[in-house]
């Protein structure tokens, strides 16, 4: 038996999100199925995160154990051809035999796009979330730095779902930027993630942007700890989960280089 | 009573095409349902392409006659409320009672993906049409060259459908590029096309590009006319209708960006 580590793009929009469930499309559930079209194997898929329905990715990682004799390289050919056009693999590599990517990752990049234009793009509006009127993204970008750093983001959690033990985390870069043409785009790096952080974290600076909040009500919500505090929960269609890393100088390099 | 041109981009994947048909779902068919929607007209809308089933188009342009009091600058808003999400109006303005778009367009610009990667991209996938192996990108800019000008382009022609009268076209731009990561991009800007044109141009470069003609074979079917002696007809997803134009200077204009 050996272990293989995948890298998986996915479109979410059409899964109910990455864990399985019975009876439901989801990635995990759409990955297992493609290796057991392929391999002959009933596996089980371990992911680095737990997309949420509708929510995108272009480098998931993810994990399972095989007996198959089928070259690493060549498993992303063999698995896509089996995957619908909405599931790729895109890298296959070898792991150590207890290798799980949760908890072995030391960071992950999502990036979440509101889309600020009059007429929605029909090319990209299923990797967007719409938003009219006037924006301000200085007032944006004044209040990302307030979540940069190690702090207790109990305030970013989901109050609904099953809570973290501990909700310190630290957030490597929170950058707001302006890729084309009426496109907000809030860059975020962390060692981990709460329920629907991301999504909590890119809704408030909206609302700041909006003129809704101030950006110093950040340092508010960050001390009161209180969900109350921060703003909506931003649609799933924005979200992407960019990166996993293994390594603190491949995560390193990243922020350095959405820092420039 | 009034005319009004609209300009509408649509991703075709779940449309049969523009042309209205009962029972199916068409561009034509699903805007003639908006403005009934939203105007309480029963209206036809006249386009001047009939994109084919699964094409994309960011710049179809079509006109209707109206006797509604809405402000023409306000109909995208009230019509793309009324519209699917594959479908969105960019523009409108105000036209001559017998404007016909397809009669008084002076040029289209078409453009043709192919996705020579070998993983897909699945953010994009819909938008291209994906070629394995190597492609040879000289080949098909030479060969491109014999396309522009003015040429009978009989052998351009989808053989099965209906046939044009005139075969002979003005093609005032044929140009191969190379816009990213594993894309090809055709751009090809003329006068006016034949069934299916666009698509066997298309087909036929990329037989050249994978060497399975020569460039200069390109001379001998547009000497014979005959549709045999060019390639396949490529697939509907990678060809969009990006613009269609109304004056010889915007389209001279078109060209000129493109040639640079």
């Amino acid at each position: 038996m050996r272990r293989v580590r995948l890298i998986v793009a996915y479109d979410g929009t059409a899964c109910h999100g990455w864990q399985f469930q019975p009876g439901l499309r989801t990635v995990q559930g759409v990955l297992q199925e493609a290796i057991f079209g392929a391999l002959g194997e009933e596996v089980r898929v371990d992911g680095a995160s737990r997309t949420d329905s509708g929510v995108h990715a272009r480098g998931q990682a993810c994990a399972f154990t095989t007996a198959s004799s089928v070259p690493t390289d060549k498993l992303p050919i063999v698995l896509n051809n089996e995957l619908p056009a909405d599931v790729r693999v895109a890298a296959a590599g070898d792991v150590g035999e207890d290798f799980q990517p949760r908890f072995e990752s030391v960071g992950k990049h999502y990036h979440y796009t509101w889309f600020n234009g009059e007429i929605d793009d029909v090319f990209s509006c299923r990797y967007v979330s719409r938003v009219r009127g006037p924006v301000d993204i200085d007032a944006m970008r004044a209040a990302a730095v307030f979540f940069e750093g190690q702090h207790d983001f109990a305030c970013l959690q989901n109050s609904t779902a099953e809570t973290s033990v501990s909700t310190v985390r630290y957030l490597h870069l929170v950058r707001v930027g302006v890729p084309g043409d009426s496109l907000i785009r809030i860059d975020v790096l962390g060692n981990a993630f709460l329920y629907n952080m991301v999504r909590i974290l890119s809704g408030t600076l909206l609302e700041i942007g909006q003129g809704r909040r101030t950006p110093d009500t950040i340092l508010d919500a960050l001390r009161s700890g209180q969900r109350v505090d921060t703003g909506c929960t931003a649609p799933a269609s924005g979200l992407c989960l960019e990166e996993v890393f293994f390594s603190d100088a491949d995560l390193e390099k990243k922020a350095a280089v959405l820092r420039d």
